[in-house]
């Protein structure tokens, strides 16, 4: 039986490499979505996710994730999570809860103190110093403090045809204390159904819950379509609503998996992702949106670009 | 032109008394909204919602709260609110922001502080008590600690065509610190587009979060459902696949409004709720949902179930 994951961002590639071979070895789509997060999470050069992830205005590091099964839709979910090693792991946990499954701010730590979970101060010297230095550049120039929202999500398939989805992110760099964005929100920043497929995003979070759109892909699939039909439908027709709506659309990128491992994303910025099946072994995509609203054009990331992207990563910071 | 407001429970009617009359001077959808519930927060004697809302398992009272423009699609969310005396003022607040729009925890009365919102201990004498005699009857007992979990959410259409919608809870009595449900999430507790309606619920967050159902509702709507086909349909049909699925399903109540002022609701449990258009005065319904899925029965409240409800909201606590 096929079996395959997807995910937002380069950074889900050492994740994904691991998610793949619990895969292969027959093991579950939870185990391989919170074996790949938890990598992300682990690693200190991404900015945006877990250990390393960049601060709030306070200088405090404050999380979210979740985590979907996408066999009895359980959900468990964290937001504005403090000094919790794992937040995927937590969110995991969670969903195996009746009452209590979406947990914020304090709560979370308190709940993974008494459930025996890892704390950490999550704030890296490297985020610390990146932190310090936006603050100096904010106060000689009228720079936006917001940028730098790149959730990991992903969806997995496993060989008994089981679907899960997992996000984890450390929001807006410079947000406000409590901020939360879509990535613990259900059918915004992810959902999945076993019978169907799953879909998770990333990008602005502000506008991402206005659309619904990890659900709405996911429905558009129950009905027929491709992955990459239904994914590239539910976002840019709602990317086009918003602008002539709101009259301005923040960045959106989605990924989705189909119950029998086939794949799709649309995009409104340049976006990396990675892909991994039974027929494909890990792979590093970058996808450029269409000038149409068409598919986004995508290509296998070069050795240049990727060794650009670790140097860019781990670039010493003054 | 048509206006009107719908909304969940008994609870809503002052509120929608005064919303309604703002509707028909030519008011905003958004401000209808915001004035009712405000109203309903703020009389002591609902135990779900605002002030005198039932605390969690610490004594803390944590409230929930989101409010939504149909127009434009702005969303402002809190969730895990202490202390602030109106969680749908600054949810409302909170829509106008491009980021930072939802909240958890302490950043709730942070920003509440410094933008100059009242701030209150939402703790009543009577909500204390009712949670000492939770706590003393839950140590003689196997009594599950949680039940209660009636959020007023409410959509509202004005004489422009413009459609809001809004929600605010203190969720699951004695939840877990930092616990949220349903109401500040986008789609599962509550969807407008003022192209076409919207949608709120009420009921098991847990569960609610599971179906995305506001938002389901609102695009059955734009298909050429009528409020009732729609919000019977998205409901029900979850429902049953949540009991297939999952084994059981919570409480589900949701009521629905199109932009031509018709209404529905769908319910699997008993239910009351309000309405208020240009054709009829603020009426409360009761709901019974039917055993084949079909529509809900609806009566006229009685005065007998009136006086019955505010005789139990205002019995002493001993």
């Amino acid at each position: 039986m096929s079996y395959g994951m997807i995910a937002t961002w380069r950074m889900a590639y050492d994740g994904i490499r691991v998610g793949i071979v619990d895969l292969a070895n027959c093991g579950s789509s939870q185990k391989a979505i919170v074996d790949a997060i938890k990598i992300v999470e682990d690693y200190p050069f991404y900015k945006s996710v877990g250990y390393g992830g960049l601060p709030n205005e306070v200088g405090l590091v404050e999380l979210d994730a979740a985590f979907m099964n996408g066999d009895n839709f359980d959900i468990g979910a964290v937001a504005g999570s403090r000094n919790v090693k794992n937040p995927i792991v937590v969110a995991e946990k969670l969903s195996h809860e009746r009452f209590n499954s979406f947990l914020v701010g304090d709560g979370v730590a308190k709940y993974a103190s008494k459930e025996g979970f890892e704390l950490r101060n999550m704030l890296t010297e490297r985020a610390k110093k990146t932190w310090e230095n936006r603050l100096e550049e904010m106060s000689k120039s009228n720079l936006s403090p917001y940028d730098g929202h790149d959730t990991v999500s992903m969806v997995a398939l496993d060989q008994h045809g089981s679907m899960s989805c997992g996000t984890s992110s450390s929001g807006l760099f410079m947000k406000k204390e409590g901020r939360t964005g879509d990535s613990p929100l259900s059918g915004s920043g992810f959902y999945v159904d076993s019978e169907i497929g799953g879909a998770t995003a990333t990008g602005l979070g502000e506008d991402l819950m206005k659309g619904c759109l990890s659900y709405e892909t996911v429905r558009l699939m129950s009905t027929g379509l491709t992955p990459q039909e239904a994914v590239n439908q539910a976002t840019m027709t709602f990317v086009k609503k918003l602008e002539r709506r709101k009259g301005k659309c923040g960045a959106f990128s989605l990924v989705a998996m189909n119950n029998q491992g086939e794949w799709g994303v649309a995009t409104n910025v340049e976006f990396s992702f990675v892909v991994a099946t039974d027929r494909l072994s890990p792979t590093i995509y970058l996808a450029y949106p269409a000038e149409d609203d068409g598919y986004p054009t995508i290509e296998v990331a070069s050795h240049e670009w990727l060794d650009a992207y670790q140097a860019r990563i781990t670039a010493p910071i003054k």
